[in-house]
């Protein structure tokens, strides 16, 4: 059924409980300071290029537990100075690709950081750079249960401290205004961009597009598609883990970090999407602790608004910055 | 089995016997003649957009019998005077969707159109513009097999002379330098782009980029998969044209094509592409009339090199255009 | 899940508010009348055949602005005078194909039109013959979203015109008793079926067979399959069209043809049918405009009665012609 | 891959080296005789319809072992005397469902026996009436293994026995002439009538169309689609078994028919047939033992040529009547 | 959607009316009287194996009808005198196999008896010995359909008169303690299981693991997936039996037998599971006669809690018979 | 096609050239060494269980770099003395589980380890219990590209270590006689078993079932499915680093260790298996440094021989002992 989740009514006003640890502000106020106090300065290298309208850069810098993270630095030619910036997170599986894939941000005039998620970037796309040095216990294909029966030990502690160190790397750099810097990403980037809207202070803007690793409990009896249902797989098999399993995710759902978030946001949820049901994306949206705008495509799956959610992004972005 | 194709020793040299017409060349002289015949001079019309570092115009020009054919055409920003230029086709079911998504070519030095495919752009991407006033005979969902029982009435006579008009459109812009342009295209739009560089007069270079439209006998027994099956459906349901239709189609066979080319190429191919089948693209390659460089992608299907396709053909451009 | 749509006892009494647009009836009036007035006498030309039981002939006669439409005319062997007749429309992809196809009409007394549809005829069976001179907008593959940004270049107000003047052309031959014409069809010939119970005159009855075309805002929420989801489709790359599409839809919506329709009706639906589900398939019989009987196959998918919704109709046409 | 057999050249030439049993002949022979002395005259009642071109009559004679079997018998309304007559046999999972829904043979003129096909009747159509009052071993779903491990209580010596003794009852009948009694079916139907021209004399032709049960050790190693994948399965389970196995599908192989029979044969054939593969049924055509032509349908999957084949038959038949 | 089942609070309390026949005692008090009295004395033959923990026997009983039955008899080595016993029924499809393959309670101290299913063990596994030599009418491939029309000749009459009869026959054994026996079983296996729970009289108790073969009229509408499937299939095609076969089927229905039961049980569910309902499931479990745990598997498919569940009911049935 | 790779007769000579490096034996005498180093003497815990027959062991010992590695230790009850042990391993995403799930050995008199792998477990079955504490580099979802681009950081470099320290530390173990140790294990156990006959010293014998990781170029191109397909897809991204996966990949490939082999083998091949290609087990079983016997399964895909394999197994090792 390709509408497979509530009613748009329903969706608009839903607002769950969703379970949030006693420590979630400790815990990740002692993670992400932990990880700062191990940061270097980032390295940024000038990578020749065909392109003439961007300079490109490799930048590399201290992610969670001072790992070194990757990520293409653009910066649009012939301007000077500092300039607002979009640090943008990627989709499951993929990796930062080669420069020339993501250029509208820094043809728009934007400083742009596209970053590496550690350990992925072999299912698609041209390929990450960025390992991820840590083990993990039993666990099923992918990355979704890595670590799963600890918060402290969980895959994407250590990838939503590198989201937050790379605002912090790009504040540093010569060219970014480092009060102009907004997060962006599409599907599990776009969960990323949630969490880093609400760890990092300061930003002018978020903008998850269809985003993924919202409200898991519900997600996973409402998809049975991957990445969610890793989470399952790893369940059916670890009959008894169910509660710890979502005591762990329960630190890292986006709509915990929702309700944290100070900064304007711009949405979007595709109500035909199979993988990110609209439910869980209306979740952190209706949970946001600000202003949260929402583009509704009603007849797309998960691919969502594409080049449109763009526009839209592009167009929002310069009303806050000119706001 | 994901090498679906012979092994990659015989493909290297698989030069098949491909039918042909013998009016194939007045067939095709006349078709361009006729339309051009009836061509208007383009209209140019600029377009507002966040992009600072392209400008974006909204291209219409007269395609086959006249009809008018949109595209989008790009110049880099801050330059001057005539540039190479680079005209793009799209691949099946796509259209030219917005003018943020295809950056490279403008980003990199050039003018570039990319030209919608007439009744096409409404299966993925942002849409097409495009439509296609011509009706059709009993044909299968899809556009293969519109006309089919006539080489005159055939769905690609209307779309290969909108791409050698395109040529010439782009060629009479005051920002283009009409010595050098070339032309390339994935998958459909690499098929196009093989029979535009044998139609056109005087290109620089082609680069097909894992082509479809070639060696239709061979396509037809080798995979079950989209678009080539639309041929396999019709004929399983039209049991006598068998016949007719392919005579039709060798009017169209990019492997024709290729011999009457005389312009350097850089083809790729991908060796478990189930889509474009590997001997396919080679029979064309290696009957092309020039020079022409194959990349290999031995482990990709139908997506082949995509971003790392694009540095080769950035650099192999840059060297012809030097050369 | 087997039963993808609403219990059986809300669907006995689902009437949905269909939206309708103001000149829904001008709009068919005018289209008719612009049709009919481009009319030549129908062509009839008798085939040779190994059957000796019905005489076969080949039918050509005007449809939507004059354009030609065939079909196969059979009247039992050994019969003379006016008979009644029934006049069917064909499922989605499919060709009026071979005369010897449908025998059941004829075969039990009954002058039997077979309607080609025009463009279609190459998906199924043995093939279709009548092409469709007219081109269209961007299209998905399929013959739903062609022409589907304007109801008066819809592919369906050709379709639904071709019908009437079907029924004209039958009513005009010696062998047919104009007073007493029947329509039918399974799926999309349901739904054409639907339309012409609504446009012409004076039919004795109607009997759509699991109809395609009815409802369609609902349809497309509720199945993932084709040709209802060519629709989706489309609204998934055109993010911006859903209103006018909509819009066009409303004038070809099985549900507003059957409020106007003032003859009897034998329905049929499956209650398991993924392709036209049940609700839709009800939204056009309880709102039909007369008495509209229905048989229920619990069951079955879009297969729906077969042979056995063909005894039900042979014995439901026979009490109407009596009654 | 469409086309997973060899090619057409080696296809028109392959004459396998079938195993055969010592005894087949007499195994047969003993059998078709045991079931012949058991027969009782066959019961033929009226059955009413709406249809006025044929007579319908429910047919019941004694089969295998004496057991029922029904089929429906029509002829043509309006004819008198003496008919030739076909018999035709049902594909996999049919029954003789409706009288109306094969009328093309008595619709020209012939007698029509359509044989049910024991104990099946429940997988597509309107349904079977015949019983298979036989156990089995341990079998898999499906027909193909019931009894697999014994030639005796094999299910298919049941079925072939039936199809002997129907056109004896068939030539029984008044208004059957029977010396001009052929044999026709499709898929399992075309098996069954190979096997039937071999055992029944006398007969005036036979049409096997795209027949299955033809030289079952390669089909098992070329298909992986049912039925002859229920062999398959049988064997991955009962590991130790295919000596004993094949060794009972001699007894039943189409190809061992083929050898035996002295009739006129017409076959079809579809190159893209992944049920039956081409290999398999050109083995039973090349090793027929009187003239056989072949109808090859180079773009068909398993539906063949459709009507176009009964037409193709229809010529056949009517020139071999008059031959 | 993996949770395709109403939400756990209504499973827990579903307690639906299950349509049952007047005479259903009066069926099976009948039925198992007529096959105990044309029971013979069970044999039992030791087999080599390289087994020393138990010792194998190969156990042929009389089932309905005085048909015989196999089994695997296992006791541990080593122990004497009688024993508390298992009797284990199989899931759908499979056979008895090899002994070796299921140890876990001959390797705790019990006796224990794997029955085969008649005629079933040639789809997974290591085969089946146990035929069915009973025929059947007009059938759906699989065992579902097999005599549906009739609940005297509906096939799982004679597979639960033959699990009735195993436990007669393993309580003669005199290594068996007769009122120490309990049944077990899962999937096809958890439903024979309910059906012997309440039609044997004095077990010690049963443990139906995600148990098939309760509430069909829910079950068809609520999964595609076999094997209740094969009833939607049937009546697809008989389109008229739907009271008839419903009414065999309330004969054979767990939720029946279960209101029968006075026996502990031990439910198990897996909530995910798209083969076997979980409000089927709940049914049996919520109308059991007796006491009835459940043990709910909340991210299991059909696989539910595999060897968690057999640890859960060693441990349960140990309790029992301390108690 | 079920049959997808050469012909039997073909296979069984089949001796391909596989790529060594010429440090292989150094690579794996380092690796083995310098963990033997890091080794402590194995923990072994007696765990409460049902089950009678064999006493149930946890077994901690140190694997690759000291790791602890999980798995369960059975020995028969009621034995005493140094008895044969079998050391399996297993397949691909399961763990060691549950003690009771794998009885067969232990049951026939022999002490038995099932060893976990490490960091997998989460995919089928009740679970693993031994993490892998080493991070990778960027990898696709699965665990065949871990550390693919070095072979130090190669994930099975650690599995094969293991598997090694494992036969150590079982023949520390007092129950055990460490003369008589064989391994086993099925697809990826199978594969680790080939490996762990040949680093391993003085081992009775190998017994891999229908075994995974051998001759990884040819599997690539022959099999679509996971988990060879992981290096697919990672080669798809990872454009041009084949040279170096594959230099990576002849350190592990079975073909390889197989040559290095001095111990008696017992394979398994399933012919029709799609997942480990038929070819890919005879290039181990061909080029074994030893005696080799192969059953061969005719008609099984990937599960093999199943039960019987372990009937076979049990005889062979029997004799093997004997011997």
């Amino acid at each position: 059924m390709p509408r497979l989740d509530a009613p748009i009514d329903e969706l608009r006003d839903y607002r769950p409980a969703v379970a949030e640890p006693a420590d979630f502000d400790a815990f990740w106020a002692r993670t992400i300071a932990d990880s700062r106090a191990l940061a270097r300065a980032p390295r940024l290298e000038r990578v020749a290029s065909p392109l003439t309208a961007v300079e490109v850069y490799d930048l590399e810098f201290s992610g969670f537990g001072g790992d070194p993270v990757r990520g293409w630095f653009l910066v649009p030619s012939g301007t000077r100075g500092r300039l607002p910036a979009v640090v943008e997170y990627l989709g499951y599986g993929g990796g930062r690709g080669l420069p020339h894939e993501r250029l509208s941000w820094a043809a728009s005039g934007y400083a742009y950081l596209l970053m590496d998620t550690r350990g992925q970037g072999s299912v698609w796309g041209t390929g990450g750079a960025t390992p991820d040095p840590h083990g993990t216990g039993s666990s099923a294909p992918g990355f979704m249960t890595r670590g799963i029966d600890d918060p402290a030990a969980y895959y994407y502690r250590r990838v939503f401290t590198d989201a937050v160190l790379a605002i912090d790397a790009v504040r540093s750099l010569e060219r970014v205004d480092p009060d102009r810097v907004a997060v962006a990403g599409t599907s599990q980037g776009g969960g990323i961009s949630i969490a880093a809207a609400a760890l990092a202070e300061g930003l002018v803007g978020a903008m998850p597009d269809v985003p993924f690793l919202c409200h898991f409990e519900r997600a996973v009896g409402l998809t049975d598609r991957d990445p969610y249902q890793e989470i399952v797989r790893y369940l059916a098999v670890h009959r008894g883990a169910s509660e710890r399993v979502f005591e762990t995710l329960s630190y890292f759902d986006g709509a915990n970090f929702a309700k944290r978030a100070r900064v304007p946001a711009l949405f979007s949820v595709a109500l035909m999407d199979p993988v990110c049901p609209p439910s869980t994306v209306y979740a952190a949206r209706n949970l946001w602790g600000a202003s949260a705008e929402i583009v509704e495509y009603a007849f797309n799956e998960h691919e969502g608004g594409q080049g449109e959610q763009w526009q839209r992004q592009a167009a929002w972005l310069a009303a806050a910055l000119a706001g």
